[in-house]
């Protein structure tokens, strides 16, 4: 049919969702993933350098700017890489499924900002406690959009019903254990702004590993 | 025929307007979305903090402009979904057609700058007023341009003639609700400029609600 | 032939111009132009009000940086549909082809900054003349390169040869005309910044109508 | 099979790499490209003129940071064109060849800030080498990355088994003269900041000529 709605419910295990809302959603989000990882450079400010400083000595006291640059390109990358990932296993959306979406990206297209508060004031030792937990709670904002966006599409029967439940749990706790190590780094950047730093940065690490493939019922 | 010009006319009940320049200008729209929506984020400056300041009080002081960043990051991404939905509406466009989109995202682009306005005067009790007038002009313009192509299709007749006329009347009303509500909220502004942003924000509620489907003559 | 190089030549007038290349070179351009139209507003820097001042009036005050938001909003949302529409008309491209369009859009991408000079400058009457033959300037260039690449285009042969001659000679005096328009204005600019941009927005007007359409010997 | 994960070998001569994942991480690719390119004009400020000071002077004396626009814009328009020839080699890709990508785009959308600390210090004769020092190694990164996703997809057997092995050498060996090149004017740099930036020019305007077409078994 010509004319699908949004919610056209694709039966039949050979059933693709290729209805264009859901492409126009990926290369909606795509466009914000690319467009937010390339404004990443812009906060970095070129120095402006007075009497008796070096363009040098400047250039490389930026190096928690590079720092946090590094970090949030690699998680924007990271979510880009699963978002793809992701979407293969949806057969259909809905309309809340879709505003989800635009929450989720609301919390991604924010992450510039915490990034550069991070590269501003890591140094100044009275406020890396306040840039730090700014910083990590930027990168909570966007798993728990994520797992919501996951829970909804469960909850709402949205998935590929021949995926494997193992593999759907799987997924879940993982959801569920990325955000709890954010909840805990946050938690922790009172007390102690590098051991949360470090905690953040090996998740990231460790989500540069391949993800492990969907399996579908045969 | 391979090269059709954009004024094509498709007839019969199977055509889908699949001519490129309706696509193209689709996916013109959504890089224009994709980018107003990312660039939101830049207008937040890095707060410098000077003797005596806290960054902490600092970040938190800066609410009024996570406030207009999520209000306008939602308008938008709702003018994004709509976009969409009303696309598919047509058979066919032209070059006035195309025109009218140039303008009506000239009006979205530019809602990043009273944003800001908002998100740095909304605090200062003497500007009040005028950042709030000055939001709410920037979102009454798109609605305008919205309005301005849905009217310019149905009196060119791009529309599929199989909707039901029915759909396309309730939509002319609710297009035409929107623009009054946000023309009284900005008269409202100069009197109460609280008020006038509590309607435009339950206005910008309601539209987070499913859309009604297009229905089609059988 | 899967793997048919950016030269490969379509033979035959059904040939149509499927080649991946091209195709990547209008959506890259496409991107292009959609980001240097959203970054437009970015320019328009939030008023920073001191004592005395009114909100109100800083924002009324900048009045010339809405008329060239405008002005290189419309520019570059015609030089988007033009882009479009000439594309058809290509059978094939080449590496040079490829590297004048990069050198096109190179010049498209920065009307961003003389459109800044022009909203900054046009009130100072000390600096109009300087601001206004630098914006006009801005828009020679894009125009220089666009006829570039048409005449590229006919001189090695890629258009499709089954065009009507008349209609590529209509398209190449219009190019002509429109750049000789632009170096008129440009100097025309040093004796009366006003009428220069008189006859730019004049121009510009006449672009909005709907351009000829290609005609192909049948 | 309808479910393909980004891991799948495609067999036999004909296989053409179709999957969503390649496609995606080109226009994923191709956003980052055109963004950094666009953004570039971003990093020039508007000057403000102060007292006796004169608008055209001040536009004239940024001829340096126009020269880094350029040099720039041609750099990043020149890796989308080979990115978009290389991915045409590919058959298959897997996770870690997509975080490649991932840091060897880190390495282009982080192009415009030395562009802008070049463009802002080339005159100032104190800090001309350190600037351009900086510049060159902006140059080295994404060659650096490049040359790597080259090597792990020679390693990994990602290349399409069909071409002609002295065309592979051939490429092999013009990335790693381009990255001793950049890397031989690195050091330079140290000693004669203008002689470095003429070969890095060179070498630009070499990359401009067409590349040398992919060959394949017959």
């Amino acid at each position: 049919m010509a004319y699908s709605d949004s919610d056209s419910r694709s039966s039949g295990p050979s059933g693709r969702n290729t209805d264009s809302g859901t492409q126009r959603l990926e290369t909606f989000s795509d466009g914000v993933f690319a467009i937010a990882i390339t404004l990443l450079i812009i906060e970095i400010g070129v120095p402006h350098i007075g009497r008796g400083e070096d363009l040098a000595d400047e250039l490389a006291g930026l190096w928690a700017s590079y720092g946090a640059y590094v970090l949030s390109f690699v998680m924007i990358g990271i979510y880009w890489a699963n978002h793809h990932s992701l979407f293969k296993l949806y057969l259909r959306t809905d309309h809340i499924f879709l505003m989800l979406n635009v929450f989720f990206l609301m919390a991604v297209a924010f992450l510039p900002f915490p990034t550069a508060v991070l590269g501003e004031y890591l140094e100044d030792s009275a406020e890396r406690q306040t840039a730090v937990t700014f910083y990590v709670l930027g990168l909570l904002l966007p798993a728990v959009g994520w797992l919501t966006i996951w829970l909804y599409g469960i909850w709402r029967d949205l998935l590929d019903n021949r995926l494997v439940p193992d593999y759907v749990r799987f997924l879940t706790i993982q959801y569920g254990l990325s955000i709890s190590t954010y909840a805990f780094a946050l938690a922790l950047s009172f007390l102690s702004p590098v051991a949360s730093l470090v905690i953040v940065v090996s998740l990231t690490l460790l989500y540069l590993l391949p993800p492990r493939k969907p399996r579908y019922l045969t």
